[in-house]
């Protein structure tokens, strides 16, 4: 055979990984020259290392599955305290979870193959394989509700429902292993776009049945975090899974940019899915299909790996964690104003 | 070989499939006795038509994905008039498409291989492989920004707004093949959970920017489907995918349960999904795992399909068409009382 | 609002599928101005239909997945009987279970959520939710190995093998509604690439044991199917999932090619497959990727619909069934010489 | 609220993951406690650690999916070198990378995105994110048919054909590298049951073509396949991905069986896939379902995770090389007779 000329498309040979003794970055390290979801994966934590570098850029994550009762609280938390993101939308059902072990209570490793019936005899709720006691989340429904009911006849956004709620755990004395009572702390602000849906929104619900009124406000959410896309000078977006949170930060490029703003797209884009593009949903759609609405910049690094959130969670944050060790990062300082509006600063870790 | 006793286990032969000239329904009667999935799609035809013909039962749907651009909008008005279901729990981008076509905008058939880049350059947005212009979403969106202008001041749940919109929309002519038109004509109430995540929470941001509030309130979201669970004898769910329409619908019975009604769970339980268990999460969770927590009766039908619902709404409404044509159904009629309060009368259609 | 400029992009709305009394084929026609999965199996349709008007064609289809015990069975049988397809790459599984059912043993209407130490416990193997006799399926065994001893010193194709066994099936009388028995009567090839690997398998490798020795050459197999398509002017491809049936008629064009026919890939392509691209394995790549290879023509019609396997067959074969009752095809006729070679005449059914 | 009475399902909280320096092993401890996908990756390492200290068990490995072009190359051979596992099952596409690699040709980091029409005519090849040149790829087609013709008449299993590859791989000295080269030297067998269908086939279908004969004996695989676990005390199985080495593998336990043996099913399993339960095939069923059949036994450690290889293979193997790095294991050591009979000794490695 004649020797092959070199073409553009085979620059790079994948290296194959061999097996010795290394950190987690050094593993993740080598895997960006593998192939498939492995390096898709690898190539996630080198952009989410690079998002971390640029000035002023915000990092917003989406949050959605049962993240937290899966054990993924504290890696939460350690994204939150050292600024590995900036703001957070998540579902209210993280949240309440979070509540709930910072309240003391369990969730309990069982199994996927239990008998339901069985479980539900005994008070026992299933999450796959993970357990909780029916009678102990009824008991968290209510310290929400009671929490709710301090703030009878105010209208909010769901950032400042959760900063107070992130408040109040923080008092209680259990805020700094806690995301909302993190949150709180470190200046990190959290929406939850359908705060209904989960048993927060029960908590709420039970207080409003028994003539306690908190209005959260959800198009002031739509306002307040369009706001964070505007007075930034750049986005990233990590998403973990899709669901409302995916959708709620991929539309502030469209609303910053009916509004007026000169907005071209998230800078960076992440996401750790295992829905797939061809069922049509906003869930599991590329981020190329975003870059025709203009929620993505063309020029964007996007990143998106097929993967449960359970394992890629847990090697990402560790290896960032490795990377960024010493690392000192400009993050966004937000100052919201009396009259709704949004002041950044961008301070150095 | 012995003749073999038949045990428990094989007392129902499959009956291999024939292919003859036949009808939808009668395909559908065939798949009974087929396996996997083309099995369980027939077995939620047959859940559906049993759930039919049950006595103080409302149906309650779940709709997610972008069912409208792809093309089932009337599918889902059939239903809605034949009241084959009682109770819409919709995301918002649905709802908005409604009104988009209802306005007399298109989607388009389009390529999941187009290149994005060059679809931003001429304005065209892309959901897998149907194309919109977004010129004509944001005169969309304008238009439900005004509409909302017209209710400044007012405080309400999802279900009124959405009425409210849906009345609009009859009135300008094109009501009765439109979701949001013919749910109002029919009184079907529509709830949207995260009504800020979608373009119809752009237009209420839009309007409040301009100085226009309509409040829509989550909470009472929440109260409002509860209390249809609560003067319903019974239950059916009928989810298309799953996301925020599937919890929330979940959830009215642990939240009923809480506010001391003495409900089980519902008592028919289909799901379309391409979602699967083993994430862990809420959508893709088995029928089986809401037993644990009391969502769904231990002794109801549930029927979890896995298909892509562009494939499974018109084989099964079809289907379900064919079998109803003469049955005359006693179906919910609602009234909703000044003090937030609900009667049911269940009437023969 | 200004008209808007219709675009490239933009000439064909979808159009909302309406629900009424119609046939198996009129819905699939009315699903090609949909979206998503549900346009994609009305394309494979209409593709599979053109398909079979072209001018000295072959159909070639791969099958995987436990089809017969799912009862594909007499829809398999239609196609090859129809001549809608022309050769059939199995997987050595479906045509065991194929004989199991022609010897008038079933299979039987089961649980996923069976217990399975208990189904062991009375003999009973599970297929998800398919229900079999192990003792019974060890007699089938037996009789293949019989049939195998009959045999013995011989050396064949898994394509020769399978069309004796389908003539035996036939002699015994139960041919007709047997995929290896129409197949021999219809002059349908079957090959089988991973005999071994299936209950066909532990037959031969019985009689092995016992000393009677069958050798079936899989090289044999591989140079046989080339000339199918080496002598064919235009191939067609229909892959139910992927696995080895599909890798296997994809490198024919590799193969072909190598051996110095001016072959340019398979001239159309469908896949119903319930895997991904993003795994990056065979059985779930585009047609897009296997055009790189060479392996499917550039501008061949490509579709491929993800949904299970026993949900698209009884619907496409009945559409085409619809479609296709008063055409004549001209069916390749295969004419296996001595030497080893292939002569094909086209004939008019 | 009452202090709550612990009950069986809740004897053990999930733990949440803190992030802090920690090895690879330690990570995938930690993930013991964790929900969902995670919890399932971490088990599978203690199950495969486990497995490791039994005695008189043998590993067997079935591996699919194009794991050499994505990288995994090394991790395999760490694997065979460290007997790790005994026994491989692979597809013979895996095998023809291996020794594309070998022979000091490449694969290439690509893109998935890639115009795969712009490829062909480039002369590049597309798996995935993976580029190969289709030229280089003939080149070692040729290789192998050249290797085939210098065993022109001789008929063996596939096991004797890759282990004389190895050899030949290991004389040219590349063999440490290349999983046919080091499996050969440390003597684990490698079964390759659908030779045909790769590009080792092609060669081989080269020879053939050409006059050379060499006949890859299927029945001969199964054989002696069933005959390691006729002699093995235990066994415990390994899955990178399902497809036919994973069924090839399930099956030997039901022909030990039917030959008269006393076996029980597999005593460990392990699989890592993509592919789920619910579409009814072999691939994706889980080790339950496998009970029912005989083929794993009820009381064996069964791991299922859902994730792709690339991803799993590099945490795992990490982790297990960590906890091995001292450990002696007793591994068996195949002779193989003349009349086609095994013996195995159990050796101190």
């Amino acid at each position: 055979m004649e020797p092959h000329k070199i073409n553009v498309f085979t620059q790079n040979p994948t290296r194959p990984l061999d097996v010795t003794t290394k950190s987690i970055g050094q593993l993740v390290d080598g895997m960006l020259y593998t192939g498939f979801q492995g390096r898709k994966l690898a190539e996630s934590v080198q952009a989410w290392d690079n998002m971390l570098k640029e000035e002023k850029l915000t990092v917003m994550m989406g949050l959605t599955g049962a993240m937290v009762p899966a054990g993924m609280r504290k890696v939460i938390v350690h994204l939150i305290k050292n600024r590995m993101i900036d703001c957070l939308v998540s579902t209210g059902a993280n949240l309440f979870h979070d509540c709930h072990e910072a309240l003391g209570k369990k969730h309990y490793v069982g199994s996927h193959l239990a008998n339901d019936e069985e479980l539900f005899r005994h008070g026992v709720d299933r999450i796959y394989d993970v357990f909780a006691f029916e009678e102990e989340f009824r008991h968290t429904d209510h310290l929400i509700a009671n929490f709710a009911k301090t703030l009878h006849g105010r209208r909010m956004s769901s950032r400042e429902f959760i900063a107070l709620l992130g408040k109040k755990i923080c008092e209680e004395g259990n805020g700094d292993e806690s995301i909302v009572g993190s949150a709180y702390k470190y200046g990190v602000p959290i929406f939850v776009p359908a705060l209904g849906d989960s048993s927060i929104g029960i908590g709420l619900t039970i207080a409003r049945r028994e003539g306690f009124d908190v209005d959260v406000d959800q198009i002031k959410d739509v306002d307040e975090i369009t706001r964070i896309v505007e007075a930034s000078g750049k986005t990233g977006v990590v998403y973990v899974g899709g669901g409302v949170p995916k959708n709620f930060i991929q539309q502030t490029e469209v609303v910053a940019s009916i509004m007026g703003a000169d907005i071209a797209g998230h800078d960076y884009a992440i996401q750790y899915t295992t829905d797939v593009p061809h069922w049509g949903g906003l869930s599991g759609c590329t981020f190329d299909e975003a870059v025709s609405w203009g929620k993505i910049a063309a020029e964007a690094k996007k990143v998106q790996v097929f993967v449960d959130a359970t394992i890629a969670l847990p090697i990402v944050v560790h290896a960032l964690h490795e990377k960024k060790l010493n690392d000192k990062r400009k993050f966004p300082l937000f100052i919201w104003k009396e009259n709704g509006c949004l002041d950044i600063d961008f301070n150095t870790f």
